[in-house]
């Protein structure tokens, strides 16, 4: 199961070199994953209402081809690991003409915060697992 | 005539009050005008070529409505004025479910750098005014 | 009395242009006004406990002089009007080297959430009104 | 030899769950590389001159502890390799406390463009390499 993000490289997302500010790879496979969740079921407005977020463990990117402003790109994502309350989504940074431009990784843990009260981690519903293994 | 960009907010556009943090309007704006500039044939890649740039001689925005994480928008963007070399911008931002959320406006220059050469502001091609008024 | 922020032109700040992309002053205003109100004793930590927020009425920027990468700058502020739930901060972002780069403006909301509650305006106290006189 | 780049947790750099937005990390270790280049004479304002660039060929960070607005923090940069063209730079997020927040590291290529051309990657002078042992 691919979760499937399209995103556009903006003039603000480049740098004086005219290409893509290497942050912006990371903002992308942030928003990728949020969307994937979305696309299983778990939507922004539901994991605000049930206090779930998804904080980082550890996150990491390769360039493999410079962006340049205006191309149309996809990233696609996989979770490649489920552990116990933590779980990893691989990312792919395509450009829209085939062109892998980046690949890289998030480790996160899956956690719930009570209103005002800090977030901790929590073992990850079987529920949701088969979600992604469903679809 | 009418540009429309489509965008949503992102976990990372929003700040600790879970609300969009009030610059990623203005990001939306310089992305809408652009797009609004490829869609009467100005692209990127054009804009690169021809060593165009637009930059700002001004900005504003008024916030109607707080935007949250996951919101589908649309930025629909207006030339309302054009000069010899400088131009306006007005742009609302709406969510897709009607409200508008804001809305601002942009002062820019057109402007031409050669290679290694600052930029330099340049009458606005009637040709250009003319791809506007058309579509 | 002048709030002092001092910020400097990031790589990752600018555009191909090699110019400041222009939402960076907007993220420059906002981190402004924090520091100004922390210099008065509203430290983010405080504002955290208590709830509150500045949520953004409108905001404006006049650019004047485009920064480039690594240019060390300052933003002064200063608090130009209190009206009974809103204020305006008016910015200007300077160079080191003496050269006015951009001004712009900030309408905020003094507002306070509940645990779990959305912000409400709520009367600028007088005791904060007086910090930044008496400064 | 480290390199030490001051910053603060801003309010736009923090996300609804209230903590630093990770992205903003690798902004911080960017920022950092050119800080730690600009203390040894490379400058922003050589680096262009020369039409030096320093782009990515990967990037890494785990995340420690989470940072809050306001947060008072160091970046402490090493290069921990020196190749051919390439060279790694460490970098260690810290709060003032003394609270290690994160550590990651960048793969760079040390790399000219000419003025109109593309970047290539060039091999890293000794005297560049010098600077960094010497200081």
């Amino acid at each position: 199961m691919t979760g499937r993000f399209a995103c556009q490289v903006q003039w603000g997302d480049c740098d004086p070199a005219g290409i893509i500010f290497y942050p912006t790879y990371f903002r992308w496979m942030d928003a990728a994953t949020w969307a994937f969740f979305e696309s299983v079921g778990y939507t922004p407005k539901r994991m605000r209402e049930e206090h779930l977020s998804m904080p980082l463990v550890s996150a990491d990117c390769q360039f493999l081809s410079p962006a340049l402003h205006g191309d149309p790109c996809e990233v696609r994502s996989r979770i490649t690991k489920f552990g116990g309350k933590s779980f990893v989504v691989a990312h792919e940074m395509m450009r829209n003409d085939g062109t892998a431009l980046a690949k890289g990784s998030e480790t996160r843990v899956w956690g719930r915060a009570g209103p005002g009260k800090p977030l901790k981690g929590e073992t990850i519903p079987e529920e949701l697992k088969a979600l992604f293994r469903a679809k």
